[in-house]
């Protein structure tokens, strides 16, 4: 049976990869496509969700969410994502038109009228997710799990105590890991270890359809900012992490701990504080990514990319 | 011209007085009336706004609105307006119905389908009012004003650095104080004047209709809590005291400053740092109370009770 | 029988009133006056404070103390005291040494040596006292008490939140205040009362002595940058009541109660939140003025100028 | 030429093995040892210290600091050392005395008496540290660099953001770091890596004299709380990668960068942020260990205990 999934994203070209997987894979019914503020403003963010649907005929309904964080302001990685959120590809003129309802209240509806649970995939700051649990508090109910790409148990990117997209809105993190739905976090300690190096680059590439061919100009792309930036050589794809877990759980190894974010205006704001080893002794709140199968992952990847015909 | 305004509260004896003076004075057009959760529980809080609507003839339609605040835990205020949230007067069987809309929702919708600005008046925790910021950030250019009660220049009541409304959740009133509208604010400074002494009850009662009734017996319930909880001989009438200043502005003494709001995790959690004399050298943001006139204030409250038949 | 105190202060116009009164008055035992970094740099204040013992013939030992406070880096208050810390009058050329000893080195060592318990009176930052106490923990048995002038009750002055001297060091200010001596905090919420205006100028004035003279020139200064800064017409004298508590305890209202002190770095660092009506259910740590008797306080400041020949 | 150091610790195990290198290597002057309250209580760290001293005929000055943190309350680490800071090996009767002078006192003179630079090497809370620095601000110009565990790049020990040194006392670590020193961090992140498996017990235990026996006794109850606290097999020898660093700087990597203690009373106290990546663009102030030799750090411990008689 296939799982029902609503990906909620800022794309952004790790994003952009994930939707790539989830709009073609036969285990997954991708819902719809919810879109948030967050490497870029939303109206590009939304852009490039277009787009990618309409290059690869991915037949889903997207829609605009938050334009903004919860409390604090917008900030954008214009500086690894480029002007338009998604460089270095081209891509027809767009035809593929967004849906008109909110984003917040399209995740609500769909779980309140849906008989099964749904599971979430947020790839981007958590505003449009925290958004819906205010707008209907109900879903929390109707939510499978929240498999999301954000925080760290060791050390940031955006600064050194935070990851990028609970950086960006950790009141929203803060009520999605309070929220005490299931939630499995696929944090930077593991997608760090996913170096897209030229050799994955050049595998992906003998595929030779249009996805491969998307795929290799966005990360050509990526690996020069991520270079230029952090100094890495194959820049890490952190959000596709979250689609290969719904593929196969066992690309992942799990540690049920406790998840603190810190939401104070200081230093270490929007750290996702993991109690690894359980020394506090607070109860578990979330499934937290500990270690994953580098191998695994990149067969997936390529086993969704030879999916495109 | 009546000004048209939305009244979002938690009765609570003393937002149950604004909504008394607003469903009743000539200068102030009525549109609707929701309800947050904050000094009761939302379902209790909705039950007193739908009683006393129905007691007084008020035709008002009532919106149910967040069940908690945005980011922390429910809390209520049951040591001050007891177990039902406005214990002391006993009304008929509930006929009066509330809508189905949420709150937020109908607040964005009304503002957005208003060619009027309209003015918000906020008596309870600013949740409603931030989720309907986020779930339509145009809003904000259909606000008249906001004018709310919460916060205080000098000291809190339910921590020594927070005013209850505001300390239940800050994180929503960062947003509304941060969104441009201009707000203003009467906090516990000017607030804690309005103390409603024995012979401010006799004075009301000598009104002799069910409005004077109604106040009688509110006051009297709130004036116990208020001598166990606070040592205050007369409680601060805080609430109404927004309305007041919409029949007439000249109640309030305003002070045009910079409104700083904590809401980092720690003993000065939801403290609304008014910089009076400017000597930090920010941007004005709200007009914050800096004085009242007492006696103005209780005339227009007997103004008010004595237009109910 | 006389109260042995030292005087810890940053000299500043109203440190230097403080200073007057306790070099003259019968019932102080003044043992040593002790400088710390605040008002201006401590090399400014220990200057200022050995003019006012040389101009008055004040026979007392001055130590130079912390030039810094604990944590964070040095502010002054340049704009309220000068570029001097004590603009206003001139002096003869300065022959009074200060001694060799470090201001917590000596405040630990008179302690432990003293038979009786000696009163601390710190009317500027706390790190001397801070400091003083992790050199020598022991000394908190012997100190009888500590009055102080710092915090608010209400609003601050430095920020909304903060009064000037715990603002400068809210760690020390930590420190003392969970030290577990008596601590009396004479703070913005009495001191502002304490009004200097041009009556009182005259009325010490008309004493005609040297003392007088001094009070004249300091506070003609002081009450324009009071007005420039702040606004106020007779700007507060905040120190002396420190020295006008321990010759008469009726002058002040205490309110025995918690007091946390905010050491985030965040908008309310350095606010001194005091629990007033004790609803938090906190252990009382302070004594925290709550009123103060004007004209005794004016009057015990021209007992002490009378004193002088 | 050998290195003049002070060596400030709290042992506690790691600790002991610091100090029995300090104490023999030939390229080592160890003018003092102070002592600090953090792994156990002062006094009972000053045993431990007197103990291994005396029990491997080490002749240094051993002076007793701070009993507690500079604002927070004390915390102690008996879960990993045990119920005397050094639970394992038993030693004969106490001769061995400490000095009469406070350590920080100790520290500050000695630096302003030396003619040459000395490096302090704190393997402990940074109490001692900090307040010499207030005691004597002039010492920071004759500290030729400081070496201390504590902290960590990616995750901590005693909570998800924070090693136990730094979270004991974040404020003195503040201290330090923004002291203009320059300061060589040892963190978790890379003494994570120096795990004491039972192989390398074996191998010192060969070695045959005193101190290989006291290293073996040592380790194997230190191995025990390592395995029931954290679930290592083989615990991690923090402290004397300080030393190793002293005797080789090249077992170790070194990254110059900016680092931030989060001191705000918060889930993330204590947090050493590190900008490795250099993205947020601060001047770098501390050189923080990036990667270790593992080999060479067992060789130095090898080395240094075969000097033993």
């Amino acid at each position: 049976m296939k799982r029902k999934i609503i990906l909620d994203c800022d794309p952004g070209h790790d994003d952009a990869v994930a939707l790539m997987m989830a709009g073609i894979h036969p285990s997954i019914d991708l819902l719809g496509v919810t879109i948030v503020s967050g490497n870029q403003t939303l109206e590009k963010n939304l852009t490039n969700a277009l787009n990618i649907c309409q290059y690869l005929n991915i037949d889903v309904p997207v829609y605009a969410g938050s334009t903004r964080p919860l409390v604090k302001k917008p900030v954008y990685a214009e500086f690894i994502h480029g002007k338009s959120g998604l460089d270095g590809p081209t891509f027809d003129p767009l035809v593929k038109k967004p849906e008109e309802k909110f984003a917040p209240v399209y995740i609500a509806e769909t779980l309140m009228n849906s008989e099964e649970k749904i599971t979430l995939v947020p790839t981007g700051p958590l505003t449009n997710i925290a958004l819906a649990m205010r707008l209907e508090p109900k879903i929390v109910d109707k939510i499978e799990e929240i498999v999301l790409m954000g925080g760290s148990v060791d050390s940031g990117n955006i600064t050194p105590a935070a990851e990028f997209n609970i950086w960006v809105d950790a009141e929203a993190a803060r009520i999605v890991f309070e929220s005490g739905v299931k939630v499995v976090m696929c944090g930077l300690n593991v997608t760090r270890k996913l170096r897209c190096f030229q050799e994955i680059i050049d595998r992906m590439d003998k595929i030779g359809n249009k996805a491969s061919t998307l795929f290799k100009e966005m990360m050509e792309f990526y690996n020069q900012t991520q270079l230029s930036s952090f100094g890495w050589v194959g820049g890490p794809l952190h959000d596709p992490l979250t689609i290969a877990y719904l593929i196969d759980n066992s690309v992942l190894k799990l540690n049920h701990c406790h998840v603190d974010v810190d939401n104070n205006n200081s230093v270490s704001y929007g750290r996702t504080n993991c109690d690894f080893p359980g020394i506090q002794g607070l109860e578990p709140t979330a499934y937290v990514a500990e270690d994953v199968d580098i191998e695994k992952f990149w067969n997936i990847i390529e086993e969704c990319l030879k999916l495109y015909s």
